[in-house]
């Protein structure tokens, strides 16, 4: 329950239709796409960073826990009241603020969604790199709250490289502006990207200065199947060794290629045990160059078959049949999106398959390859505690195997609270204290969405 | 004096060789290209992160200033020991730890040259982008301690863009390690960025994973020449409004014309006021069709002539006439690095002739344009306190104008010493106390670096 003072004070301070109470209303606000549930106390809707400092203050007066939320579209339970407390729901800052071409900037507040961007700057030739799967739907804010990224990111890099500014309010209630308007910069320290990926737990982010990119001319995509994942890893590593960078390099497996094959039996070649789906962008002339060059080193022991594809849509064909059957198993599935190394990815890739083997787990792994990020999905029954069990201990062996290949435990999901507990195999001690000691710098009651990130 | 206690210890960790305190020697270590000299009372050359942290220990028991130091050749002031204490010199940790080609990755120590890296990694097809003008004779430690950038910073960003991760020993004495060893990651707060720019006030860097890029297959340049200043940004903004970014967009004004042409009179055309030296970079069919794009897009009403370049060296020639030029004139002159939106160069360029004809001082201006990040000197004697006070009302005025401008302080030198007094100018209040809470959070014992950044 809130205290009827703070109740109070949110009731002066926003009108009935920016303030949920009643539990019904806020329940909508639970949950995110990690299929965790925990329902806040309340939910305030601000328009105005001054709104947001005047709410961040009552918390702090009431030690409440605030919650900052895009659209929810996270999977590690960023953006969860798990504490109760108040879900601070940005979707309704709806304002682009300026679309200045001639310097390739969109100033937007944070509830802008992602494709709302790319709509708004499109017609000036520009696009906005950054491209979760959720883009359609997903605001910039938890993009840039969660450093989001996507297939493109091998070659434009993630939300981290495309934003030049912020205005954000702190755990404090102190209004910060961050970065500057400009494509260079080294006045002060670099907040912006301290607060790009923080998950809501430094400051509230009320307005982004996003650094746009010059559409590409033409896009090319390519097809490639092989008889087996090992082959198909070591045409990434040569991909990924030309000098033209892929915009795009997709990977599905073997247990992917399964699920589309039971519900669509003619999409896919019948001995093809992993797939690649490879975009190049630019202009004609560099486009040819580099597609045959992408031919050529898909060229490995495995291959199968390698083709340009007709078009974007018969590019993308099998990964998006894949999407529904993966929401349709993604109650009984653990999601994990971790990278290696791209050298590493055939090392990767058999341990994995060594480890699903020992473990009897069924598993379906996709993703970026060219970062060597692999979506790794173990289906379970979450139902079934003792495969719960063999999942959570193959997880472990899993992470363990990436931190040796020397990765990272999440390209582009975070933390949240999904992958608390094993944040200490990755940062060791100091560099772990020092973060914590960051969070409370920026928030020194604790109140911005407390106990994430960090076990 | 150092304290007989800290020599002797110090004495205990470093052989002799490695610990300078005669003056005569620390001397070498009192100056960087600020032209300022504050002499150190020691020197110490630390070889591993280890002895890093050992320094920064003893430096906090004795509450002694260190200053972390790569090859002094910052312009801002940034690593001299303006109070004393103790330098720590990062020349000696030379080792190249690994060149991974397959990941487009290289491992090194912080005093390994900015050019040496671009010779190891070279042969594999790729370099590393940052590009100050002291690439040949400075350090990786350096680069990311001032966040540095050049010319190429226009296509391919700054330092900031191009690190992976770092090792680091903290002002506490804590080795930490930040970032990751791949593309993507978004575990934990962005700590790599946080450091990349502090110049040397919150950790001492002692290793660094350098993201690489893949070398152009071509490189054609461009020179344009302006009968005025005006005509001149207009093109900037013209070939800033291409979707290909060309690879550098240099810019010189009338005075650094005039500087050249004093002393090489057949150089350039005569009526010229305004000169830009353009690169565009790629494979041969994509560069044909940005020149030709360049040509156009040069097309103003004070337009000259503009032609390709026959070679690389003829592009550059203007640029490297001026430089001894400026050498010879640099005791004399006020060196700034503002940056403004590339839309505003016709009015920053503008009120610039304004105000230095209101306060009557010689200036010479040049840069890199396609980031609005020009290069200000005030051509002054230093003897003449009227002038000097002339200059520096001036300056306040510059700044003005960049900060009404939306730009900022500074582009690539950062603030170190010489921009102190401004910072406020451009970073408010809150977010100023945050950062210099972010350093005592660092550095409790204000030993590193003190002083510096912050008024």
């Amino acid at each position: 329950m809130l205290p009827a003072e703070l109740v109070s004070a949110l009731n002066n301070l926003l009108p009935s239709d920016r303030l949920y109470t009643d539990p019904v209303e806020c329940y909508t606000y639970a949950y995110d796409n990690s299929r965790k549930i925990f329902p806040p106390h309340a939910v305030a809707f601000p328009l105005t960073t001054d709104e947001v400092q005047a709410i961040v203050m009552l918390c702090n007066q009431h030690k409440m826990p605030l919650v900052p939320r895009g659209r929810g579209t996270g999977t590690s339970g960023g953006s969860l009241p798990e504490q109760g407390g108040i879900a601070l729901s940005l979707e309704r800052m709806l304002n682009i603020l300026s679309v200045d071409a001639a310097n390739r900037v969109i100033v937007a507040e944070p509830g802008v969604l992602n494709q709302t961007v790319q709509d708004a700057v499109r017609l000036h030739g520009f696009f906005w790199p950054p491209d979760p799967s959720s883009a359609t739907y997903s605001s910039i804010g938890g993009n840039i709250a969660t450093g989001a990224g996507g297939p493109h990111a091998v070659k434009y890099g993630t939300t981290r490289d495309h934003v030049l500014g912020l205005k954000a309010v702190t755990g404090a209630g102190e209004i910060i502006k961050t970065g500057c308007y400009t494509t260079k910069g080294v006045v002060g320290y670099d907040l912006t990207r301290l607060l790009i990926g923080s998950e809501g737990t430094l400051a509230v982010i009320t307005e982004a200065t996003l650094k746009l990119t010059a559409l590409p001319t033409m896009i090319a995509g390519i097809t490639a199947y092989f008889s087996n994942s090992a082959s198909c890893a070591v045409a990434i590593k040569q991909i990924m060794a030309l000098p033209q960078l892929p915009s795009a390099l997709e990977f599905l497996d073997a247990g992917s290629l399964n699920l589309i094959r039971n519900h669509h039996p003619r999409m896919l070649p019948n001995d093809a045990s992993a797939m690649l789906m490879i975009e190049a962008d630019g202009t004609e002339n560099e486009i040819s160059t580099t597609v045959s060059s992408i031919l050529n080193a898909c060229k490995t022991d495995g291959l199968i078959a390698a083709n340009q594809a007709e078009n974007i849509a018969a590019l993308w064909k099998a990964r998006k049949a894949l999407s529904p059957l993966l929401r349709e198993i993604a109650p009984k599935k653990i999601n994990e999106d971790v990278v290696v190394p791209v050298s590493s990815l055939p090392d990767f890739l058999n341990s994995l398959e060594q480890l699903s083997r020992q473990y009897q787990l069924a598993n379906v792994n996709f993703g970026h390859a060219g970062n060597g990020n692999i979506h790794v999905n173990l289906l379970i029954d979450p139902d079934n505690t003792e495969e719960a069990a063999r999942a959570e201990a193959c997880l472990d062996r899993i992470f363990d195997l990436v931190i040796r290949l020397n990765g990272t435990l999440s390209g582009e999901h975070g933390i949240g609270s999904e992958k608390r507990a094993f944040i200490h195999k990755e940062i060791d001690q100091p560099t772990l204290s020092l973060m914590k000691n960051i969070k409370l710098l920026f928030d020194p009651n604790n109140i911005l969405n407390p106990g994430k990130l960090f076990p």
